[in-house]
């Protein structure tokens, strides 16, 4: 099935309203998925216990009239008393080192319970369910680029294990659920992506580097910075999401952006953006995160050509944005 | 750490009396242990919910003094009300084909939140916790015999996912309470069990070719039964988990025999003690059970050497006990 660039692909863009509860909505991600369905006329319901999140990215749309945010850790039950719900889209979870490493347990429970809680709303509304997984369920890959049938390579008991192996659970129940309960599931495995909102804490390069350039510090680059990683900006995820509601197809694809940029290029980029900036090396650390790069072949035959906004690009918008709220 | 043969491991053979919780006590490994430690003069508490499990397992303890049954899914809770725990220990989860695949849902359940109730439980009586996870962590193996430190190369996805992902996020909650809350826990990943007391339809081959000779049916063998596979006696497991409670390790620690056999030597010891048996030759099933097989050097290493029961004398035992409950 593979779809021609000209054919037009449907996404929420052109559905009819839907009403749509985000868990995480309060979270990079989440937020930029309720500006999209807002945007779009669909009604959105918003749940966050702002464990990882920000109060100000439920600030962004408090006044809206489709808008309601519900404050409620999704590990102990969805508190949604509304009317019929078309999906329930499934983002809550901490998602970078620093913080789900800070929350292990809830981190874990937020993939368990919290999926669960979800598929069984759907369940009772006849909704869909959409799951934002990671390309972390890969582990350390013995496969480039991944695609969706590589089973991956994972520590179960070491320290990111929190993090992966909730995920990978996730997965499975959601399976589980759409096998043997019928619900209409999606799967999504997210690579690394960036854009305005990320937290300033999350720990990640693009978020340090902009920070520290923006600080005036010296940019820290870990090695000799010629390892190389792929970044796929927000705006691309979204819309990769809001096809993929369209597209009956139940098991996991990929969404990413896989050129692959040097530390020294992104550094270029933000010094083209901020200037004089400088660098500071620094030991590789003992984890350095691992290389993972998407295999879109599923993705393309699903949901045809979408285009990805250039590193430069995005680098600029994320710095213009961080400017402005720093 | 080589435990010479000469010196003694202690077990809980030799500790003070202890107050341990199994859960699955109704279950073929549950109901061994209890009868163990309810013989070594523990106080044992049992509690299961019979998903899996037989309720003549319980009656075979229900009038011992130091023996107590609570009927309870564990995935809801332990309802547990008495005096201080020294051990919790969940063995309770489907744990045969037949069984997790009519009840998907249900073993995801039992790894996550019943996994979590027996960790706050013993968290909450200071007492050590015990899980039993599985071999299948290990997948479709590339490298044998498997050594703990094997990631694995499971199908997050597949028809197995909810038992097999159920387990590894049982070990990764397991990690995440004894390094975030300091549990005291123990891992242990079984192989391939049999004795006495497994249930008829658990589709396993032991059980079913005992159970096709004592009715004088042709045993089936799939394929021309070259295909090879392991079997532990449930005493060898039973002895290697009551050396492990005594032994201050927190990773996962293989507990299996690693002779293999192949399915017409097995015939063979089945022929010899129920006499006059035939095959029916089968296809191959096309998820034929993958070939696993534990590297033991661990387990030497933490409790010394152990001996194995022979196939032919396990299978002895086993059979004049089915044919004692047929
Ligand atoms: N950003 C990425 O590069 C990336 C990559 C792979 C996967 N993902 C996945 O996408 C989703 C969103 O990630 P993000 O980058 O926006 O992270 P984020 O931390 O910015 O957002 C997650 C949100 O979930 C909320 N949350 C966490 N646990 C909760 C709970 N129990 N109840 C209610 N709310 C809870 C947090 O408060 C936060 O607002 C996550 O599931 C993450 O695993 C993100
Ligand atoms: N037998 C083997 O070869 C083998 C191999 C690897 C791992 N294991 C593990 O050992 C443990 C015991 O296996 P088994 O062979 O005795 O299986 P079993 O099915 O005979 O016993 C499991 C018991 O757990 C009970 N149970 C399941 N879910 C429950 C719940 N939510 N609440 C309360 N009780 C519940 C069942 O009713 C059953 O009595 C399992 O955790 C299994 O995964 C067994």
């Amino acid at each position: 099935m593979t779809i021609p660039e000209s054919q037009p692909v449907p996404s929420t863009a052109t559905s009819e309203p839907l009403r749509i509860l985000i868990t995480g909505s309060a979270g990079f991600v989440g937020s930029h998925l309720v500006e999209r369905f807002l945007n779009e006329g669909h009604t959105v319901i918003g749940v966050d216990n702002y464990i990882s999140g920000q109060v100000s990215n439920t600030d962004l749309f408090r006044d809206h009239p489709r808008f309601t945010f519900i404050e409620a850790d999704v590990s102990h039950g969805i508190p949604y008393e509304g009317e019929k719900l078309d999906w329930v889209m499934h983002f809550a979870s901490p998602a970078s080192p620093p913080h789900y490493q800070q929350f292990p347990v809830e981190t874990l429970m937020v993939g368990a319970q919290g999926t669960q809680n979800g598929l069984e709303l759907a369940h009772a509304h006849g909704a869909g369910f959409f799951l934002a997984s990671t390309s972390e369920v890969y582990g350390d890959p013995h496969v480039h680029p991944q695609p969706e049938t590589y089973w991956g390579n994972v520590n179960p008991i070491g320290v990111r294990s929190c993090y992966d192996e909730a995920k990978r659970y996730a997965e499975a129940i959601t399976m589980a659920y759409h096998r043997s309960r019928g619900v209409n599931t999606r799967i999504i495995r997210i690579f690394n992506t960036y854009g305005p909102r990320m937290r300033p804490d999350d720990g990640r390069v693009i978020t340090n580097f902009v920070h520290q350039a923006l600080r005036g510090e010296p940019l820290t680059v870990y090695g000799d910075g010629s390892q190389t990683r792929s970044f796929q900006y927000i705006d691309d995820l979204i819309e990769g999401i809001s096809r993929l509601v369209m597209v009956n197809y139940h098991e996991p694809v990929n969404l990413g952006n896989p050129d692959e940029f040097t530390m020294l290029e992104l550094v270029k980029i933000i010094d083209d953006e901020v200037a004089h900036t400088s660098i500071r090396f620094l030991d590789l650390p003992k984890d350095d995160p691992k290389v993972r790069n998407p295999d879109l072949n599923l993705k393309l035959s699903l949901i045809g050509h979408t285009d990805f906004k250039s590193l430069r690009e995005g680098i600029s918008f994320t710095i213009r944005n961080m400017s402005k709220r720093a």
